[in-house]
């Protein structure tokens, strides 16, 4: 199975592509982002972000999706070129059929680490281990899509990380 | 030259369509309402939307659309629908090549009423006034998305309300 994570964003939409085999290994496919340049206006940049979307699911064809849900930013502006590029990502997982797992900080950190109130460093080094990877990947926005779409993995396994200790 | 004003909404999104002629004379062409039921996912609501208004967009090829800047709000999970809403409706007139204005609260209320912080009354009676209803357009909604049709059509006339008086 292939999972998709997604981490919407307006100057840089994070994507990690893993997959899940019969034996329950996972193992990264790729990571990589969709940047946006400021100077574009917002729906341009939007269109652009749905364009290359699009052309990403029609190559990779990931059996199931995973965009965190929302919540409260202090950077109210920042948070809502999240929700309008995030309401745009979900529309083309829908248009596409593909099932999207959507959850929030405290489920995917719980997943992850086994601590919902888990700090940056502490998720990358579990995605570290998990993934079988040396380095903590680059961008943030790419490493904690590769977090989404472990929870994904592991959702569809019917396990969290304390069930595979 | 047809203009429609777009309030976006996760359940209920206004739509308002004017016309404006060569003799500067603002008509009323209709308003209406998408809504989307409560229980839907999140993605099917934001799929159906996207799918009336390409309908609508097809149907009735406006020159111009104006949706509201996006503003603080005390209910930020309101905002953030309303944020992903506006998302997806900026990426269709876009990817429809439909040109779109942004105007924020202030510049809205300050172009209809001449007042800047002019309460939702205030606006209604000027918008009926304008447009020549007996009545004001029913539901809020609606009445919003008329608003920004007639700030559109004076934008394009060069004129906020001061002038025309």
């Amino acid at each position: 199975m292939i999972v998709l994570g997604i981490d919407p964003g307006l100057a840089t939409t994070g994507l990690g592509l893993i997959e899940s085999n019969e034996r329950r290994e996972l193992t990264v496919r790729e990571w990589l982002t969709i940047a946006t340049p400021t100077g574009l206006p917002l729906a341009d940049r939007l269109e652009e972000i749905r364009f290359d979307l699009l052309r990403y699911l029609e190559e990779h064809k990931p059996d199931l999706a995973v965009v965190e849900r929302l919540f409260f930013s202090t950077n109210v502006k920042t948070a809502f070129d999240v929700a309008q590029v995030r309401g745009v990502i979900l529309l083309t997982l829908a248009e596409q059929g593909i099932a999207c797992l959507e959850p929030n900080p405290l489920t995917l950190k719980s997943c992850i680490t086994g601590d919902g109130h888990a700090d940056k460093r502490q998720m990358q080094d579990m995605i570290c281990r998990i993934l079988n990877l040396k380095e903590i990947p680059k961008p943030d926005d790419a490493a904690d899509a590769l977090a989404l779409a472990v929870f994904g993995a592991l959702q569809q396994q019917g396990l969290g990380i304390g069930d595979r200790a």
